[in-house]
């Protein structure tokens, strides 16, 4: 998941938060007798409900969910007697409200979290296919220089080119040190992978 | 993002077209002056349609709302004349359904579209560290063993041993090539990388 700056955050609550807002006022403004404009502004709290868990998660869906209820209540407590069934109709959708923001920032949420699970094992597996790669590469040569080297080294007789074959060769069991650590490091993964990527 | 298989494909869809009839049965049997249940089921559309627009991005939120549309728009032309308002508003919550679907769709396809982007650089950008960080591992042992190989090499005199030499050493500079290889990869990337990473 890409992570969200300081300033990335502030942003996107800000959006959230202005949303609800100018929604609400449009709400306490229209007639409350004109069913059509309040169908409208009711539905449109949505959007920043399922924004809000779509970019926090639970805290996110289930926080602007309880903001739009607490700001919204009133003026459906405060609705005419006279459309009562209307009110019912609010109450419910105030609970839906709640439902939905609940929902969809459990199922962003989970997302998010397998998202950042997978970005972790592709760039394992992407590492391991470059190590491995490589390990198999340095194999070969490496045995040749280590064999040539050794055969040199016992014919030699001067004390100091045999010092300095031996250093050679303690390079190069070293290297070999670090291909074995390579293939080691990525034999698990090797089970997974289709042939012929080297 | 996680690669669907054709058969979590068929569950998803067979999950959003399960979810749109039920809702649509529930809302044909209630009764037409139910106001209350009417509104539950008729909110109840948005959890397929942003569903929709979740996993499959515009193609799904729009084919879910046009679905909701062409199977909720007949109950909402047969409704009695008695509640006409209400019709309005029903025909106002289509039209929202439709704007969602693309909405949500085009939000959620955008961000799935950024997911594998950030996937891709990721993975090249481990694959990177890693190798960068095996490549200045081996630059100082095989210089050395170059080195100190050519050293004894001017030294020997013997055809045979100095043959062994320059194939051992032909080995080093394939090994320095590759490493040469591996840094020249790794340049461009290092430019972004924190220090102390190897």
């Amino acid at each position: 998941m890409i992570p969200l700056t300081k300033k990335e955050r502030a942003y996107r609550i800000s959006a959230i938060a202005l949303m609800v807002i100018c929604i609400t006022i449009l709400h306490y403004r229209s007639d409350h007798f004109n069913i059509s404009s309040h169908i409208l502004f009711r539905e449109l709290y949505f959007l920043p409900i399922i924004l809000a868990g779509f970019w926090f998660g639970v805290p996110g869906g289930v926080g602007a969910s309880l903001s739009v209820t607490l700001l919204y209540l009133p003026f459906v407590l405060a609705l005419p007697e006279g459309i009562s069934s209307h009110k019912f109709g609010n109450l419910i959708q105030i609970i839906i409200f709640n439902i939905f923001g609940l929902l969809f920032g459990l199922l962003f949420g989970r997302q998010k979290r397998q998202q950042q699970k997978l970005l972790e094992a592709e760039s394992l597996a992407a590492m391991g296919r470059a190590v491995s790669c490589i390990a198999h590469d340095m194999k070969t040569p490496l045995m040749a220089i280590g064999g040539f080297v050794q055969q040199v080294r016992r014919k030699v007789a001067d004390d100091k080119l045999t010092t300095k074959l031996d250093f050679a060769v303690e390079q190069v069991r070293r290297l070999e040190a670090l291909v074995g650590d390579m293939l080691a490091f990525t034999k698990p993964l090797n089970l997974q992978w289709p042939t012929g990527r080297c």
